[in-house]
């Protein structure tokens, strides 16, 4: 199977790593420069204090013709707009796409997609790009996929061929995958990237710990939760297993990058208005993570 | 006339500063240190580039006996406690005390004061503290004085004894006059304090203005205010006009120090249960910034 991974950020590289060792892969990256560095130098995959090297064809965007069997698309929802135009353009209508956007901002999107079959995955890896090249899994996880439409065939025979090395499960249900990521992103990182302190402070520190199960509250009478108290325990025991880690929306705001804010907090902020329900806490961190990108972008 | 100032911080020594030169002074210091060196040196009063200084006399406040005509209480709300208790249990009830205390949440305390007159001030100057005698007089301002309990002669006395150099207006009505200066603290402290920011991006940033207007209203709800459009163009021009100022809360917060917040979100959460209405930004901010205190904590 050919396997075509577009966006060559820390997940596009660590996919590319991992699924070469199965399939033939090609990268598409956003500039000439890093398909070039790719092509000469492979991708260097670290792990602990193990290095492998990948020899993967890369190539810029626009080379991309949509022709292999499947096409991951490993893009920031905020970069995903201009993906989409592209696939829309394509002279052949693409086979199989698979989504691995945080949130669920994306969902209204890719139903305007012109593709047989569409995919999505929820990534639970870490992964830390270093350089074009070279890529750190520093987070070991599994990727959760599933059907948005279409049927599942080829996702299932995908899916089969990884083993515990890199694991892909398939599920049935593809908006409780996402919504279940969602509320553990939804409450993590808005907090840790408002008070820039790591995930392990959340429960550690009282008064946060109360702003966190506050939140949580509003997000659940949003998306309607049942188990509430499982989800709860969830992102208390996420917070203790990655006490140390700075989540990727602090990382975002410390690096003066955009966050994924829209895809998470503003997903649940337009399920609220459709609800005709109220939101007072989630909007404030929704515009305190706004005004932190603003900063970013007047210090610019 | 003999005024006894209780409480050698910043306010402490700018009040003892100026005052000195109308009134005979006594600065009560926490520490013994403190009152030995500002016997020995003064106070050191710098405004702009001119410096005065004022031999004022300091002693320890344990020496302090209530005997001066008036006694001006400038410790931090939540010192207040303990200055009460020492109030409560001179020899002799004290004739007249000024309390100059950010925000509404000692006036429950003051219904407890064995005093004749009780009067409360609300200091609209800006001064820093640069070491155990020296003061910096960093805003030009005034102080509004009004009666809390008793006659109000005395006040009206004092107030009339100062000039344009260090205003003191009396004012009819206390509880106006504190709640005006708590409404400004209460939007602009705890969200600089949160985003560490300086009090122009409150308005400069879209974003941020946002969660002000959100923050303020829930705040008018709270206080049932009737002129709201007037105090919210107040709360943007102290904004404007100290664009490059860190509010008190961000300076405490930064130097690991306690800070305001009961004195001022916790009075409006009080109100809130009190009155059975909704604050969930206020509490969202109230917790934020006691988990900041909570880091501090841990710090140390």
């Amino acid at each position: 199977m050919k396997v075509g991974i577009i966006g060559a950020g820390s997940i596009g590289l660590l996919f590319a790593a991992y699924i070469s060792r199965v399939f033939e892969v090609t990268i598409y990256t956003r500039t000439e420069e890093q398909a070039a560095q790719i092509n000469k130098y492979g991708i260097l995959l670290q792990k602990e204090s193990e290095q492998t090297i990948s020899m993967v064809s890369a190539l810029p965007i626009t080379e991309w013709q949509g022709t292999e069997a499947l096409t991951i698309i490993a893009v920031k929802q905020y970069q995903l707009q201009a993906i989409i135009e592209k696939i829309n353009h394509l002279p052949v209508m693409p086979e199989n796409l698979l989504f691995l956007q945080n949130g669920m901002g994306h969902l209204k999107l890719l139903k305007k997609i012109r593709a047989k079959n569409i995919f999505l995955g929820s990534v639970e890896h870490g992964a830390l790009k270093e350089n074009p090249y070279r890529v750190n899994h520093n987070g070991e996880g599994k990727t959760n996929v599933a059907v948005f439409n279409g049927d599942g065939l080829l996702l299932h025979q995908f899916s089969a061929s990884f083993s515990k090395e890199f694991p892909i499960v398939f599920q049935e249900d593809y908006y409780k995958m996402l919504e279940n990521k969602l509320i553990v992103n939804a409450v993590i990182n808005p907090l840790t990237a408002i008070l820039q302190v790591q995930n392990g402070e959340l429960v550690n520190n009282r008064a946060y710990y109360h702003v966190l199960k506050s939140l949580f509250c509003e997000i659940s009478f949003i998306l309607n939760l049942e188990k509430q108290e499982e989800h709860l325990q969830q992102i208390i025991a996420i917070c203790k297993n990655t006490a140390e880690n700075r989540s990727s929306m602090l990382k975002d705001i410390e690096a003066n990058r955009l966050t994924e804010i829209n895809a998470i907090l503003g997903f649940l902020l337009e399920e609220a208005v459709r609800q005709e329900k109220k939101a007072p806490q989630l909007e404030i961190f929704y515009y305190l993570i706004k005004g932190k990108e603003g900063e970013r972008g007047r210090r610019s």
